[in-house]
């Protein structure tokens, strides 16, 4: 517990995160691009706000960020005065981003070299696990460097996967948004087909979830489906930017995504008619007249 | 129980159906392509072999259809010589088969005009759910032919759902399976982009497994994606059927299905190199270099 902790990036993830933290005990320092969240957070708390990623960096034992994607992570730590160059030896970071696997492989490299076991924890369970400390937390890096970190990740999170080496929490996050989105666009498909043949979209999905077809977005999402009010959860925006990571990280390894680069191209065509902000499962809207 | 019941189709779904009818203490009537199939099933229990189709229709209260496809159905219900032909006024049709929606509308009116009720009632569940008299069975007609139904549905079945009127029965059929296939080649394309950057697969189904990502298809074929033994199960070009009859149906009402488009050239694409035998999730097998 006398491990100092620099947190950067207390968005609608990172804010309730760094909270837990500080519940369980832990001692922060706080870095967000908007100064006011980071005030905000230590106001009721024994936690500090640095002026710089540097001034966090250096009075930090362990460092954590939270940022919205690979430009962002690369910027503030890697980049020029990024938090890299102000961590000293035996520093831990851990990017629990959610990013791309060959950016955390590069950023784990250029940590070793300078004495910094690093890494890449992204999660799953949106703003709702992130505040109840309830989320999935998919972790790649050495397996000491884990064990330094499995404390933290307990104070934030439930189910805390060590996959495997660095890149591969990364990697497990791009394969999750894969299944989630390809499985909305399925539950969009069938919806579609039933309304427009005249079945009930409720009873539809009552039918489907008695079997083979039955999946956890499904259910998570059935009022949105139901209702067509697409307040997130999880964002267009966000879901179309994991599909490009999915995409690319299958290009890096000659890996074929096919269907993910069409439910891609759909995300896009969402974002472009201004639904960036909808939650995902506005999918079913491409498929839909008017 | 004094009504007599006609069964068409003795494979691998109608043979354990009509026994779980045999069990519950129905009088049946058996008809089969391959009589030896009729006479087996007829050895032990106390039901009679028809020699022609029309013979069964002039003896039953109740007629069920348990055949492979549309063209079938078609053949044996409305063709020359066909079912509708000798079945006299009062009877209840009932096609569990997986057909098509606009062929299960059409044999309802035909049936109308003879004053025999049809019911469009295909099921989900596979041969185990046959043999263990579990099947989902989604029944389209009208409410009182389904009330005739419902007993003999509750000897094959567990989850016994009207869905609505005639047609859509097919019609919650064909959207299972559209999601059920979109769902295969989701975890498909996670499995081969985690394997590809080095994600042990089993580990990865774990981690998804964990969140919005979980889903009952994953569950129950695990073990097929990890170990390739692809015995079935439900078979690529059953599935493949059953997605061609979701396209039609999209394209009858103006509906359109994109990534049904995409997964059903992959199945055929499957059935083409000689899986049509394989079970579905062999889908992953596309992706993959070999």
């Amino acid at each position: 517990m006398s491990d100092k902790i620099g947190f950067v990036g207390l968005g609608i993830m990172g804010g309730p995160m760094a909270r837990n933290l500080m519940d369980a005990g832990y001692d922060l320092v706080l870095f967000n691009r908007t100064r006011r969240k980071a005030e905000e957070l230590a106001e009721d708390n024994p936690a500090e706000v640095a002026d710089t990623i540097s001034e966090l960096a250096r009075q930090s034992d362990i460092v954590i960020t939270m940022l919205p994607g690979p430009p962002e992570v690369e910027a503030v730590v890697a980049g020029e005065g990024g938090l890299l160059d102000s961590m000293h030896q035996g520093t831990l970071f851990v990017d629990m981003s959610t990013s791309s696997p060959v950016l955390a492989r590069r950023l784990a490299e250029m940590g070793l070299e300078r004495g910094v076991g690093m890494l890449d924890a992204p999660v799953s369970g949106g703003d709702i696990g992130a505040e109840e400390g309830t989320l999935s937390i998919m972790a790649g890096g050495e397996a000491e460097t884990f064990e330094r970190a499995k404390p933290l990740f307990e104070a934030m999170g439930e189910t805390i996967v060590h996959v495997g080496e660095s890149g591969t929490g990364q990697v497990a996050k791009a394969a999750n948004q894969v299944v989630v989105a390809l499985v909305l666009q399925a539950v969009s498909e069938a919806l579609v087909l039933g309304s427009g043949a005249g079945v009930d979209p409720g009873k539809l999905i009552d039918v489907l979830s008695g079997g083979l077809a039955a999946n956890k977005a499904m259910d998570v999402k059935r009022e949105k489906f139901l209702t067509r009010d697409f307040e997130p959860g999880g964002k267009v925006a966000f879901h179309h930017k994991d599909l490009g990571i999915a995409l690319e990280t299958g290009r890096e390894y000659g890996v074929a995504l096919p269907v993910t680069a069409l439910v891609d191209q759909m995300f896009g065509a969402l974002e472009a008619k201004g639904g960036g902000t909808w939650d995902h499962s506005a999918l079913i809207t491409l498929l839909e007249a008017g």
